[in-house]
């Protein structure tokens, strides 16, 4: 049980780095080093995929061209095995699409020095309303 | 490591009777017994908050009259210490108030045969477009 007092700081770092990746077509496919082989789960819009091969096979199925996001908070906590928790809501727009409300939850587990992604939960808010 | 193969019913059982106990202001000071006296994290729109008493002033002092909410998605993993991870996206509007997108991410962490909330995040998407 060791809480990590830096917990904001990955968070936000991690999120910064993430998304940078995410949102450049030609990055996106490194986003797989951020996973385990085995051991991380996603759940994107409901489909629920575990491992980094699988991951990697669903990011790289996106199909839209351009996409941009602005982020309306971004909510760390410290896990008790030395891990964070991070929760996104946010407003991303893909190609010519309205722009949605989004939620991304990530958990990162420490290996070593650094962290992988153990769970990533992502739902785009389809039917908001004004 | 044990994941618990029940993970999705237990994720839709606990936000199911989380929100029934939440949204009646006669039972919503119970919630206080699913968090841990030291171990349970809160954070409420970006406030940070620790142990069951200081969370339970914290619904204790909320002033609406009425909530009604709408869920759009509980997206529910299988954690590696047998607990789960629930992220939630709904909707919810509190007395006359427009109804605003909202995302709330619980872990529940399992205690002999049941589970406490070790970490719940809440934000409101407040500056929603149309």
């Amino acid at each position: 049980m060791a809480l990590n007092p830096q917990y904001e700081d990955i968070g936000k770092g991690f999120v910064t780095q993430y998304y940078a990746m995410f949102d450049d077509p030609l990055q996106r496919p490194n986003l797989v080093n951020l996973y385990n082989a085995e051991l991380s789960f996603m759940s994107f819009e409901g489909q629920q995929i575990q491992g980094a091969a699988k991951i990697l096979e669903k990011l790289q199925g996106l199909t839209f061209q351009k996409i941009s996001r602005a982020l309306t908070a971004v909510d760390s906590q410290p896990m008790f095995d030395g891990g964070v928790l991070i929760n996104v809501l946010g407003r991303l727009q893909t190609d010519e699409d309205q722009p949605h409300a989004y939620t991304q939850t990530f958990v990162l587990k420490p290996i070593g020095t650094s962290f992988f992604v153990q769970h990533d939960v992502f739902r785009l808010a389809l039917h908001d309303m004004a």
